[in-house]
């Protein structure tokens, strides 16, 4: 079984997603367009993309196929001498499938309840089979909708016990992608590496401006004109993953350090949510240090 | 000679341009990159999409070819048929050829001043053999860029004599497209006709609200918390026309109605200089009413 | 006992806040500081607006008084002889008292979570004593947190009757603003004139762009590549109140008719949140059709 | 004389401007909206601020003189013990008079058009007479707005030399601020020291991220997926000036490098326009690092 996804009853409007990179060469569309045309597939959507400085090229198609029984094995192993010819990193995808997510929070509640509730109205394609803290505070929002939640007491003595356990947790429950909701723990490098471009972060503020702790804080001390969030792909250094999205709010000297943390707050949940759409739509390709994201 | 386009010297980079709607089927993108690939090109941008209620396909391709020397006329030919068994609206550009505008204007100068000035530094890819106003207010303007000014003393009486000299100029310098940078007159249902989706003009509020004149005092009145400005191709409708970019800006209480008009500006030229580059860039199909901007 | 109001536990940080508007004359900045200074306040925060059309004066002052003991009603006995001599419209309130609102929905959930769970982190100057829906739906949601949930099952026939219910139920509650967080039914004339400024609506369109219903559908057969959510006033004319916010996001022509929907939604809960949250603060002042909003 | 203002020809309409700040107190408004009233002045617009961390009162006035003849030095004379007994630091200006600025260039023309041709039709309350550059690229661009353009070649050998001629110059033309309009050379500590919270530069980066040169090739290599601008007081320290003005557009994987620098020119000349104008009304007050900005 795929571990990003999970079967849900709805196969009536199931469509296919390849997303793709590869060094660039000239026939790359010719060339994989023949193959969905040969699957008897309809394109509905494709974005493409070279980079370039990096002559890399990058592509996201999204088609309808001529039948919905097809196995997902069966289209990858169809796939499979392509990609080896192209050298690429790749992934074939069906839209009916979920992505297979865990939550990661503290003690905030406004970005969990903010996915709680985009998923609980379709919003996102995703399945949320728990939710991993540090805290309790946040259980009785997770039992209104209904996710398992699971406390882990860390401290600076047990983090490399309770990260095994946490680990064997997702291997069990075949989780594809972490997403930190105000997760205010470090993750271990050998953690971080093993959900490489898998792991969603939000960091309050607009990188690389306020690199770590107290980002609101910095921002009201050096007295800027405007505020931001930050989502991006969590990697070994801190806070510099891949971004993902950003998005920003005008504040003035009439707003206390309070009002920026409550305007902040407004951002963080819906950059979040908007790279988490991103993600479990397969519409993001990491490209070194840099995202593509094929909105 | 093809009325939009004129020979520039920078012949080095010269990349091809297709643009093109067709109903869709399936094999669209396939036949088209085959196309390309048969042609020797590398495609470095494609841009696809279906508009998935009225079943129309659309894309914009940019590659480079294996030789600069092709004539256009020759890559027009090996695409005719192509293009005919699609039944498909369609157009070929060499990026190094620059369409030829006429800019329209009467008193004010800001989004006359926008567009010269960001022609001298070569942001668009646009000629502009003349300028033509209802006024002589902006002559010394023209002249500070070495463009050519006419102007037509349009009145009630001589609207149709004065269109025609207007459209006899317009031919006798190749005009490919007309730009109404804050011109104050109604063009007559003939002329718009002779320049279909080739005329664009920049309304000064958020269309559909504000139609007509005096569009800041409309939204002063209302009370509105922004403002915006519109940029869209000029049909017989007025103000009706397939809506290619928008902005809007922040007002309050605080703002004058002069307040507006100063806000106001700032969004006219930076909208309608949006739409001009994406214009001259062979990024916009017309959808019906609507425009598909591949930006 | 004041309608509008109810006593919290957190006496210790009351400050006052007058809320005045009347005739323009010179002085009156002078005349009201005095007045504050005469009772030992300390201005912590003063916003004035003249408007220089109708010569109206508008202001709003925050000052920290000397006791914290003083009656509501001292203060204002206090001030009415300054007020009459104005000829001026105000209200004097204590930042430590709740306005007593009631919320009005249908089936569609994002405004109404909104609203309450911004109160339950105690963003809002508020008080929520019930809920009132024409659908049973949002009764969980309502529950969660403890909030009476009030169903009236409105159909053209009963109208009459079940509006003078309602209003029974809010007189009782001693409700004093009223919030239709997308509530699908509209008010009566009589109704709206017992709360005239005092009900706030959200309209899922950029004001005065798509009046009415479907503004959504409104705006994707007219292609725009903007779309926005207004908060108002209710007055007897359907959308045309006092704009008291508006925000915008951007669309393009990838958006289908359900993401213009799901991109509103996050625009109509920020939107109402944003204009309640003025309104509870007592930063609002009506000026004829249009609102003097101090944030 | 006062350096900073000049006489221009309409006094019709000449109202009085008082900025001023001070350590907090009670009874502050009451007691300078007294002063006003008695000298007959009417307020048209009052803004006020308490720095709750710092305990400093802030406030601009706008009133509308008694009499049009009272001279500056007059109304400094009686306004000055009120300034003293509350140890502020204050200025009163005159609507009417023009604040008289040099701009400093180097080869970029974008933001000395803007401020030129704003200028020109009246949306600044500036004189300028004079330009400086360390190039002669731009000389016909104040010519044709028939400033006198001065070039000084500045090398790191000649900078003291050349930075007291500059000096003299600007004392010659009784200049009061300085605006860096991309100005490519960094003023000498002595220099930034005799012009304090009156030279206005543009930083092309959303400031505190990307300090120093190249700030968007740095934008580029993070990836981020969105770029700014920021206008600020110039300190001894490089870029970490009050901010006066920021703003943002939008970035994506498809933007080169170039697309970056032609976004961000949008920005700096609008954000650049914005704080010299708020600067020539008047309407800031450097609060430690940080700005008020009554807008």
């Amino acid at each position: 079984m795929n571990p990003e996804t999970t079967v849900t009853s709805d196969q009536s409007s199931r469509n296919v997603i390849l997303l793709l990179s590869c060094p660039d060469r000239a026939g790359l569309v010719y060339r994989i367009s023949n193959f969905v045309y040969q699957c008897g597939g309809n394109i509905l959507d494709l974005d493409e993309h070279v980079d370039p400085v990096e002559k890399i090229f990058f592509v996201r198609i999204l088609w309808s196929p001529e039948s919905d029984s097809t196995p997902l094995s069966e289209l990858e192993e169809a796939f499979r001498p392509l990609a080896t010819e192209f050298d690429a990193e790749w992934k074939i995808r069906f839209t009916g499938l979920k992505t297979r997510i865990a939550i990661f929070v503290s003690r905030y509640d406004h970005c969990l309840l903010e996915i709680l509730w985009r998923n609980s109205i379709g919003e996102f394609a995703v399945d949320i089979p728990l939710i991993i803290s540090n805290h309790n505070d946040l259980a009785p929002l997770a039992a209104h909708y209904g996710i398992p939640f699971h406390v882990f007491p860390l401290n600076s003595a047990n983090k490399e016990t309770i990260e095994c356990q946490e680990v064997a947790l997702l291997e069990d429950n075949a989780i594809d992608t972490i997403v930190l909701a105000r997760y205010m723990q470090i993750l271990s490098p050998r953690f971080v590496k093993s959900y490489q471009s898998r792991i969603i972060n939000i960091h309050h503020s607009f990188l690389p401006a306020f690199v770590g702790s107290s980002p609101y804080r910095q921002a009201y001390e050096r007295g800027v004109k405007i505020i931001g969030a930050t989502s991006h792909y969590v990697t070994e250094e801190l806070d510099q993953g891949p971004i993902i999205a950003q998005d920003i709010i005008r504040v003035s000297h009439k707003d206390s350090l309070d009002d920026l943390v409550r305007k902040g707050r407004d951002l963080e949940r819906l950059v979040l949510a908007k790279a988490l759409r991103f993600h479990a739509e397969h519409r993001i390709l990491v490209n070194g240090k840099k995202t593509v994201v094929f909105d």
